[in-house]
């Protein structure tokens, strides 16, 4: 039996737009094992997605169509903690999980940048995809050749990331059609400088610099109006000296502090302003997805 | 006496446009001296700039006002290596170097950080002048609390410049009318991607990478058009396996290799076919300006 574990991945960082994403200490597992009655069978979701539609199992099958191999009968048991439809990448972590198993089942012939490749195809942009299978804070694209462009950031480790994931889904089409067609060139070279300060903010955990460099004029400003209650997580987050951002296309917003009294703060004021909404404390995976042959005697303990 | 020397500095680096520059070994030199006969000389350069509009005096006079001192009379002395209007930075030298030259004289009260809040606020902006100051490649803006921000970046040993000057200027009224006035958000997203692969890309060394990312849609498509023979020069660069992008707003084009072959093989190219053009092998100047008091000694040496 394979086990493969994939991380959650918040994309944009306010000013990476569509090329920036981040790993968290929030992760779905998938098992895959060898199916004697059927050719496939799927568990631990909704019935609706137990079909070969499923993204795990899309993936899977992607990976062994790539090595020329055969589908193996399998069964593909989910446990997902990431939520859908919440800025989280659940996609990513579906379609990384199941081309990690499948590679796992061969024994590993392909590399993280041929997962990539084929993650990247499948998801249609690289920038929760590549947080997820190389871990920690990556800005990736699609260059002139169609390769994928990868470049890894050190994330200092005395920053505390916090996703608030509201009671409410967004559609990324609704997220895509509030914002503009075009920018500024002024706005254009804000974009590019604050990008560039946000990745050394980053790494230096510099939280006065963070809160100078996450300040989007791309998305943020239109997004926010999709999201109930911006405006007071904003100011709850201002008491918290933290820096708030939309999680990919939303709803979940993402604060990070680097003063664990500041989070602990912010978390309880959130909690106690959004009594249904879901507030968790997370850490930046620096690893990516996992996977790993479970031994006899682990499958008996799992 | 005083001597300061400034760097030349190229900005943009394609992908950094109006917020990254890079400073190499083309130095301009200032020596300021005790004016015993008038208040203001000039010598070194043409006589129609010879008077209190030289920026350099410029530069010299505003350290003063800044630290509230009295102007001295001052003999300046220029030995200008930078050429003017050529996309090298000349302006930004003259004013370091009499902000320096003025700090100087006082035993430097001011820090780095300050000369660059007065050099930015002269200059308009800090492309050029965080380069010429700090050294090395710098992104540079001025934040919502007007406030300089700068990250500097390391840059490979393996990396050799060329500047390629034209015998023509390009006037930057001229570079900035060629211009659009706004961008779609897929070429937002290609320019921020770009500029996080470039400044990467610089620090490791990796002229594939180097040449990935330093692919502009922002404005190199609208001034290759304004200088005479970028076709022709961009067509040699390929041969020696050279990354080529417009310096400032031109005229001057610099090319950046990683293997010194290349670099004469392009050098002998370039001055065969323009024979007219100047062609320097320059290096990254990591230190920015540098000011000191000349002993007796060497004055009379000078």
């Amino acid at each position: 039996m394979i086990k493969v574990t994939v991380p959650a991945t918040s994309a944009n960082l306010a000013v990476g737009f569509d090329c920036v994403g981040i790993a968290v200490t929030m992760h779905s597992s998938f098992l895959f094992s060898e199916n004697e009655t059927e050719h496939l069978s799927i568990s631990g979701c909704p019935a609706e997605f137990q079909n070969e539609d499923n993204l795990v199992y899309q993936g899977f099958k992607a990976a062994c169509d790539f090595l020329g191999e055969p589908v193996p009968n399998v069964h593909i048991e989910i446990n997902s903690k990431v939520p859908v439809s919440r800025g989280l990448g659940s996609s990513a972590v579906c379609i990384v999980g199941g081309l990690a198993g499948a590679n796992q089942w061969f024994d590993n012939p392909l590399t993280d940048q041929q997962l990539l490749e084929i993650a990247t195809e499948m998801e249609g942009h690289p920038d929760n995809v590549a947080p997820a299978i190389y871990g920690g804070l990556c800005m990736a694209f699609i260059d002139s050749h169609s390769q994928v462009q990868v470049v890894k950031y050190p994330v200092n480790r005395h920053y505390q990331f916090t996703a608030i994931i509201p009671d409410f889904k967004i559609s990324t089409a609704d997220a895509r059609r509030v914002l503009p067609k075009q920018m500024s060139y002024a706005d254009v070279t804000h974009q590019v400088s604050h990008s560039l300060l946000m990745t050394r903010a980053i790494e230096t955990g510099n939280i006065d610099q963070l809160h100078t460099a996450m300040n989007d004029r791309m998305h943020e400003p239109y997004r926010q109006q999709l999201i109930h209650h911006f405006p007071e997580v904003k100011s709850l987050c201002n008491h918290s000296d933290a820096v708030l951002y939309v999680s990919g296309s939303g709803s979940t917003m993402m604060a990070i502090t680097n003063d664990s009294d500041n989070q602990e703060q912010l978390i309880s004021s959130i909690q106690s302003k959004f009594p249904q909404w879901s507030v968790h404390a997370v850490s930046v995976d620096n690893n990516g997805f996992k996977s790993e042959v479970l031994s006899d005697r682990e499958i008996l303990h799992y």
